[in-house]
Parts: C-alpha cells; structure tokens; sequence
C-alpha cells in the first residue's frame, strides 16, 4: 500500500479529532450567559492546548510518512494504535475542560488522565518512528542512522516532560501541569523531526511528496 | 467511476464513524471524578474493541477494492448497504459501555445488538467480495477463482465466530462475548484477504494502487 | 477551479453528514435496554431512509459534476447552497426518529419538516443540474440538450413525489410519507441522471474521471 | 510540503466544522413540535449565517493557497491558528441560537461572543495573507505587490464591518449584529481575494491548481 492511502484515512481521523474539540466548549446552563462565558475560561485553556497538540501530531505524522514511500501491514499496525489515542484526546480535554477548578482530586484525576493519553501517543509515535527506522529499506526510503540517533533523545525529551508534567498534576498544580501540556505543544511547533527534506534537498522539490 | 472516488468516500466514512467512537467516553457525574474513571472500565473496553473492529474493516474494505479498476451501480450499492452498517457501529458500542456490568438481561441485550451489527457487517463484505469476485473482468481486475475459493472459509469462519459470541452474549456471559469480538478484530490485524500483491507481485510496485 | 477540488469538500460533507446520522439512534432510558430497543424501531427507520438518501444524493452529486471539467463561482455558490440543505438531514431525521409514533400533530409535524429539507434540496440539485447544462461550454463539458431535456421530467417527478409525500405526512398517514421518502430513494438508487459514460463511452476509461 | 497536503487537511477541518453546525439545530421540548419548529427560528438563522460564512472562509482559503506550490513551517503554524477560530464556530453558533431572542443582555453576550470569533478569524486570514504576499517567491509563486496592496483594504473593511457588527450587537440590537454577519457572508460570495487565474490566465487551465 502506498503512503498516500494510509496518510488520507490518518488526515482524515486528526481532521475529525481536532474539530470535535469544539464539544468541549459548552456553558453550564447556571447564571448569565456573560458569567458563564467568563466561569468558563478551564474549557477555552484546554481547547487551545489540544488544538495545539493534535495540531503538532498532525504535522510530525506526515513528516514520519514523508520517510517511507509504501507502508506494510505492522506499520498500518502501529499507525491503528497510535491513532486510537489521538482520538480518545477530546475525552480528557473535556475532562479537564470540566474539572480544572474543582477541588477535592477532581482537577488532579483529570489532568492525569490528560496526561496518560499523552504518554500513550508519545510511546505510539516512538514506536511508528523506529518501526520506519529500522525498516527503511523495505519500506522504500533511506534514513540515515545518524539521523535516528539524533531524533531519539528529542522523543525522550518530549515522554520525559510529559510523565514530568502528569506527576505535577497529580501531587501539587492541575493548572500548572496544563499549562506545561501546552508550552510542549509550543516547543514542538518550531522544534521537530528531520525531515527528508533536511537529508535530501532534491526530494524537497514540489511533486515529490505525495 | 473510477475505485478511488468510491474508496475516498468509504474513507471518510470509516474515518468519521471511527472517531465518534469517543463519544461512547463520558462519565457518570456520580462521584469523584477518579472513582468515575475507574468504575467507567467498560467504556475503554469497548472503545479499544471497536476501534480495533473498525481499522481492520477499513484495511479489508482497501484490500477488496484493490483488486478492481472501477466500480459500477450495484457494487456502489452493495457498498452503501455496507457502509450503513459500519456507520451503526457507534451506537451498540455506546450501548455496550453504558449496559455492560448491568444486570437482569441489559448487558445481553446490548451485546446482541453488538453482535447482530457485526453479523449484518461481515455479511455486507461478503456481498463485496463475491460481487468483485464474480465480475472481475467487467470491473477491469483479474481475481483468480482459486484465490476467491480460498478466502471463503475466511468469511464463513469470521460470520460464525460472530454468531457464537452473540450467542454466548445472549444467554450466558456478555463481558466474554465483547473479548471475543476483540479476539476476532486482533486475528484480523494479522490475518487477512488475499491481496493483489500476494498473487500478481508486479502490481504491488508503488504507485500501482491508486 | 477544477471539479476535484469542489468535489473533494462535497465528499467531506456528505461523508460526515450520513455519519452524524448515528446520532439518531438514542435510546429512551425508561425500561430494559431489550424493551427500549424494541420501541426504538422509528430509529431505525428514520435512519435507514435517510442514510439511503444521502447516499444516492452523493451518488448523483458526482454524475453530475463529471459533466464538467472545472467549476466558476456561481456553480460553487449552488453547490453551497445545495449542501447547506444535506447538512441539515439529522434534524429532521431525528425529529421523525423521536416523534413519528407521537399523536396530536407531532408526527406529522416532524414528517412535514422532513419533506420540507428534502423538497429544499430537490430544488438545490435542480439548480445545479440546470447550470450545469446551460453553462456546459465553459465548465469545459458538451452536455447535449436532448440529454437535458430527458432527464428534467426525472427532476421533476422526483420533486413532485416529495411535494405529494410530505403532503400525505402533513394532513394522512406520518408512517405513509416515510415510507415513501424510503422507496424514492431505493428507486434513485436503481434510475439516475445520465451519465457521461452513457453519451460518450471514450471518456467512461479508467482515469477519465479525475 | 506540497499545498495540496495542508490544503487537504484544511477542506476536512472546514467540512467537519460546516457539518457540526447541524449540532445547533436542537428542538426545546416544550410543547408541541409545531410549536417548538416555529420558536426555534433563531437556530434556522444562525445556522444559515454560519454555514455561509465557512463556505466563503473555505473558497477564500483555496483562493490564498492557490497562488503558492508548497508551504513552510510558519505558513503552516498560522494556518493551524487560523483553523483554531474556525472550528470554533459552532460553539457561538449554538449561543446565538440558544439566546438570541433573550433579554438581559443574553442575547448581547452571545452576539458579542459570535463578533469576536470572527474578527479573530478575520485576523488569521489577514495574517495568512500577508505571509504568502510577503514570502511569494520562497513559496514557489508570483503575487505582484499591486494585487496584495488592492487587497488589503478588502481586508480591512471586512474586519471593520466585523468589529462595528460586534459593537451594535453589545450595546443596541443582537438581530442587527447578526444580520449584518450574514449580508457580509454574502457579500463575500460575490466580491473576493484576487486569485491566481485573474493575473495569470495561463495558470487556470485545468490541471494547473493541484
């Protein structure tokens, strides 16, 4: 199967998932619509946050795809599983959304939450980025080691302060933990993987990704 | 027509209906929000079952139409007929989240309509399959008929583990019932049609599938 | 701008139109989930009849745009309009599927909106197959006006069944006009719009069609 | 990456958001469904202007990605935010639709929220258009500086209408304001960003957008 199959159904899931984020906006229904909109500033904090997020994991996907000219049946294995935590994502953004301010564990039980689905995607987009390393050739690409090896501390980095950030949020600061969700989704929107592009200036020129 | 219209369709069906699985994720409202996630164990359950069921339906339904160039009415209708079950999916599953440690025949209740879904499902693939099968030269691919005699015990193998599970859902054990519809998704993520590739490896070459 | 493009966001809406369909199967929460899904029976109908309809509105949206080779501003402002209607169908399809076994004039209520969005997009597809041909030179295509000629009592028999069902659901029998809207759709699904294929065959090979 | 990548992302995202609007079409349940069809005309309208208005943001996105053949990492981070206010939009569709007949300043809250949500999403087209303009030839394309100095104050009086829309609906008349963001939904439909064909026809002909 070729990449543009698999990346179309991938595009087609992270399209759905970043657009039912809008579902976790919605007022309570308890006083003016003015003092809703204003009680409701935990849902507009973890809309951005997501849309950031999903928005970042859309973009790396394709610059792992864009490694690869066909994909076999594993890799459409692990790009199953991976996507199956991008679209739980609106589940703990309304988690979150809903229970920032509460009290009581109800804050620190939603941001862990947040942050399990965020270690489930971190560890599936590490495993489909080795998947792709160790079978480039089969798969129709050259990735060069060195390459692999320079990417492999940034996806630690990234699993790090995410478990960094769920820890936080569980024992001391919900909002704190939230607010690291979303510089990390910052960070990764000028910081990424080597494209091929970077490797392979001529594969750069228009036409050649699919 | 040519299948990519069809497919980019089906696509997105599969893409949509996929993703509305999140909907079957919502708590209670009875409770900390830990104890909600924890007591909402049935709800992953069903997600990761159906999501499972819904990507291998969607590598199948790409492998079915890989062996032909274009598609006609009836096959455009046999693929509605399917696609219209496919779309249902989220509703037994919301069912089953909800009703699954319920008692008094709820749970098998909700397990039935599960199972009766999936039977209406792969009897939908079956038509597909056979009607690619039986007009491969007017659909401008050439299925060999022993790779068509071949996959039959495929599909009847899969329709009857469905009827069992829906059977054992009904009258004795739901919660077994939801693991061997999971069982079944996890054995097709391995096994599988058989593709153009495997008989005609030329056309397996990349760019050869639209 | 070429067909494909328009082509490619009418797929997307209508693919997520007729997932969002699902959303009409609810059950009621009083009772056993067996007895709820019983009486739920209005669903499934409200849902089969309309999922029928958006599938071969789908269908005869591409017969006609594979008329043209690119589309102009108004044929997008149609087009618009045209889906604006499409989106619309799990409204009405929820009110039939809520409130068809009512009495006191809230089936027929619900009937009557249902045939007022289907008689709206009657018009809309009227519009679009009207500029299609009378624009046929400059969208690139040659639609040859006895081929228009034929196919407007099609139309127009299409929009008069709906005008006579909704009036039936509106003053007689709610199931009556359901029933109806379902057997258009099963006869559209069988008799359609001519094709390009049909009036020169050289442009029904593979790839023809973008 | 080519275009046609973040363009095909971008169609999903602006179709799912225009579809999701049907979320706002939702009956009160107080009284009879004649009654509840005809209280809810402040839903038909909003839902009316907000279908409209992403059909034109989607036509105008395309006319701005047409004059270049591949995109960077800046253009696609402002894409992203700009897609953040569009998939927004059923949110204040659904305030509008819930309040806009309320008093209280209900209805000024919700109209208020809608202005906002569009002078953000104004501004993300403005920003998006000033990149390309101002980044043409490492893009791979020719915008002539006079088209992006004519366009600009198309620009600035769509923001300003917004922002004076806006004010009417927090301080005198809600209906107005949306009215007002209605006529300028259809005011774009017919007046538009200057697009690659009016400067150079040669890159019209069919084929020549991706």
């Amino acid at each position: 199967m070729s990449t543009s199959r698999a990346e179309a159904f991938s595009d087609g899931v992270f399209a759905i998932a970043i657009t039912l984020l809008v579902l976790s906006l919605k007022l309570s229904g308890n006083g003016s619509v003015k003092d809703q909109l204003l009680a409701a500033w935990p849902q507009y904090f973890a809309y951005v946050v997501s849309f950031l997020t999903i928005g970042i994991m859309w973009m790396n996907h394709h610059t792992i795809l864009a490694h690869v000219q066909r994909v076999d049946r594993p890799l459409l294995v692990i790009n199953l599983l991976l996507l199956m935590g991008v679209v739980v994502i609106p589940f703990p953004t309304i988690l979150v959304a809903q229970h920032l301010t509460d009290t009581g564990g109800n804050a620190n039980a939603a941001v862990v939450t947040y942050g399990l689905v965020m270690i489930a995607i971190s560890l599936g987009f590490a495993g489909l980025w080795i998947y792709v390393a160790t079978h480039a050739a089969a798969l129709g690409a050259a990735v060069p080691p060195e390459a692999l090896r320079q990417s492999i501390p940034g996806f630690t980095g990234g699993l790090l302060a995410y478990v960094v950030a769920t820890l936080i949020g569980a024992f001391y600061w919900p909002v704190a933990a939230v607010i690291i969700f979303g510089l990390l989704a910052v960070y990764y929107l000028f910081e990424h993987l080597p494209s091929p592009a970077d490797e392979s200036p001529s594969q750069a020129a228009p036409g050649a990704w699919p």
